[in-house]
């Protein structure tokens, strides 16, 4: 039988995917600081519990799904933290996206306690999370990301083991700067085009009809031609996860000119309040059009 | 009946294109500097002129397929050119890369013969020409390309009308500096997550599994993965078209900061005596092995 | 008659600026978390202080002359910290190099004490401390500025009052960037130089010949003539100044791409493990001889 | 006796250039297109003479201070050009500025008249060519340089020989991209202090009190300050000539990734129809204010 499960963090994410473990036939314990955003999963089965401390006292692995550092340090060290119920055989499993030498961290603080942990951003928003097709990007030691996998596999996809604990993050960030780049590197494009005289169109036509044709490139087709860009991925965010990246090339040495490049696009438009928008607005930025 | 063809040099581009004219049904005249290289066209049963002059003189629509800019104009307006051959109703389709602002010069002085002007590079190699998959980037008048559809179609899988005379030209261009771009991204990618302890083959894994992927990079993966950069398509040839782009960045006005830095980054290539190598050898620039 | 002055901090620019408050008759004392260094002060006529607290009990005003914010926080804030005699009528002055925000955060901590407080880092280093000759950037209340610039008087022959709190940190980073990327410039303009033949005897002669000649220049020019970067300044230092502009540009909004860029030639130097080296080996990396 | 000169450009600095040699009490012998502008040093005792030929004739030593390449060739290839008189024994010392590439080609050709060749671009203009305190660019053979010494005396405060013929102009080449990258560093500087809250004018006292001042920073003080950007030195000519260092970078393999960034800022002056205003007009591109 299974080792029963608790999700900390009932948000735009967390609801779907504890909802594909109980769907799955999981044991699962779910909380959330506003503890009425546990209803959806209450109602679909799950046990509500009162806190993250709660909950690692009941569930051998416990996982967490919240919007950063400061709330993972609060759902697992705070007051009433999972912390507490933190022992040999637990398994803490971070699934929110963080900076990989937060990761590093946490790891050796969860190991302090005598517990195992992986970290386990994913690739892929709420479409993705509500369908079970989420990329699982897993750092840890390898019998933890095994034992882990049954969960995995009920909210994703596809799981990929990249290494020790912070590896995860490392590729979710990694994965972020191509991101990041490639999307303006078609903005540059366009934008070159346009000065020698070419629609805008055409030219995305010809794109996504070639060898360099991709998802991400006709995901945002509409909101170059347009001009219009609504919101998928906000551009601060972008800024802030490329600033993420230059922080940990510092760290690394690693050199990453064109992440370098990429973070002053992203953060000009920040810097022209124009962060809520799209990040396929760097259009504008590369266009002259701020 | 369609209009006769000509079709100016039989280099590794202009053979099976001038084969898939003559298979498609029409009545086609090759000629090249060397005419022993005309042969498999003879075999196949075109007609082999002694000059572009004859040519032109013959067909009404004459093709050229050439190294650059100097052997267009050899072609066109040298001893033996087919500027001889012009005039009213003759079109002339040059599919050779060239830069856009040598495009608007030829179709000026193609016009001053009376007759009509094409610009037409290719995206594809050596491959999609033989199999007829090519894809056509014409800039000129729309009842021009409207002629020259039928051939278009016998040599690739489809012709994208890009404007003017100079349109193709551009468009070919910006093809190629959005190439160079993601490319140097992906390598940056790898060597910023190799610095962080990931593996490269789980990077590439990671990244041919989600919206990023595309056929560039499937192309490429086993060049990264192995260090051994076999050349598709050398590096120097890259350096020497993002020159270009910035040539015309220059003339034009545009920003294009990322096609600046990999310009700088494929010239590192060259300056370090592997210019020959595949373009994906930026890869070792990025990763600090050159 | 003038207030007594408080020091802490009897390192390589602590023991000369105090040395020469004590010259200009200044009623001063002094303490050092290792106390044995305080005593080219007491030998001069100083009082020495057990502690932090010790000295903010017996002065009115009090400088900090730290390694950074983990220090100074200790000195005011740690056990036997200066804070404990703070209160209305004090006056703090931190001339440690820190960034702007930490400064910022400074003021509004030793302010909830009732004290005021001054940013005064200082331009220059070892030998302009010991002759007095140090520039003052001063941030802070135009009263509180005016009542420290007779003990400036005394360590610098300059102070420059830049705006409120946080103001001195800020032009001290600006200056510090401005240093990076004036430096690398001329290693860039050497490097291009050589490749087209030019000896760099000769061009350092050019330059400083010329209007472009300035002090910086003359220092690093024996250094950069022979490739022997005997530190002046350490590469690692530069590398980590200009990761606090970044991080300063990000918060602030600013572009500063010449900063980026100069951030990343410092960082390849440290990555290279010669961060130990004078700034000005950044030569090395520009020419390729890394 | 000294060797009588002739002098071919009787523009903004080749009429005071010219007048020097005639004060020093040479045997001057001067032409122009538009030969009315000969006047100035007929009055002052020099030969007038009708055209290039005419002057390589009569004189042994031959100045050409033209606009570019092109006028350079047309007065020394041109019809009437000084090519008709050039043989062996005679110097042509071309003063104008142009790309090394040029240079080296110039020298060549000039060589095969069986003549000899000079390089020699100055640094400085309207006024210290008045003043004759130009600073002398000379590149090619040591005992010419040396035959031409005493007439660059006349014309300038200091004669800097560079290396073989082309070197001079690289060395002006290399001068005006450490122009253009210092004056874009602190431009940016003061953007991201403006940024921070500080004033442009405490920012410019500082820097203009220490280690880092230097003669262009001062001179541009006023423009920095006002936003005032009455052209000294247009930032077209900076685009265009950044844009040769480009082209000289790809064809000797120097890096140059400050010089790709001034590049780029320049050119959006230019894209933005402020080519005409002085370059330090580049501080608006970097504060936003385009």
């Amino acid at each position: 039988m299974p080792e029963a499960i608790g999700f900390v963090g009932m948000g735009i994410m967390g609801v779907p995917m504890a909802l594909n473990l109980v769907k799955a036939g999981f044991d699962v314990t779910v909380t959330n600081r506003t503890i009425e955003k546990c209803k959806p999963l209450a109602d679909a089965g799950a046990t509500v519990a009162e806190s993250p401390e709660d909950i690692s006292k009941r569930t051998p692995i416990i996982v967490t799904m919240l919007t950063g550092p400061q709330a993972v340090d609060q759902a697992l060290f705070g007051e009433d933290g999972a912390a507490a119920g933190l022992g040999k055989g637990k398994l803490v499993i971070n699934m929110s996206s963080v900076p990989p030498s937060y990761s590093k961290d946490l790891a050796r603080r969860v190991g302090n306690y005598g517990a195992s942990f992986i970290d386990a951003p994913v690739s892929g928003s709420k479409k993705p999370a509500e369908d079970g097709t989420l990329v699982i990007l897993a750092g840890g030691e390898a019998d933890q990301v095994e034992r882990a996998t049954p969960y995995f596999e009920a909210m994703g996809k596809k799981t990929i083991h990249c290494g020790p604990a912070g590896s995860g993050s490392h590729m979710k960030m990694s994965i972020n700067l191509l991101l990041g780049s490639m999307l303006s590197g078609l903005a540059e494009m366009l934008a070159f085009g346009e000065k020698g005289g070419l629609s805008r169109e055409v030219m995305l036509n010809v794109v996504l009809a070639g060898p360099l044709s991709n998802e991400l490139f006709a995901m945002k087709r509409d909101l170059l031609a347009s001009n219009e860009y609504t919101p998928q991925f906000p551009a601060k965010h972008m800024a802030k996860d490329l600033k993420f990246a230059l922080d940990t090339a510092h760290e690394t040495g690693a050199w990453a000119p064109a992440t370098h490049l990429a973070a002053q696009l992203y953060r000009m438009l920040v810097a022209a309040d124009r962060g809520d928008e799209d990040f396929s607005a760097v259009f504008d930025v590369l266009r002259g059009a701020l």
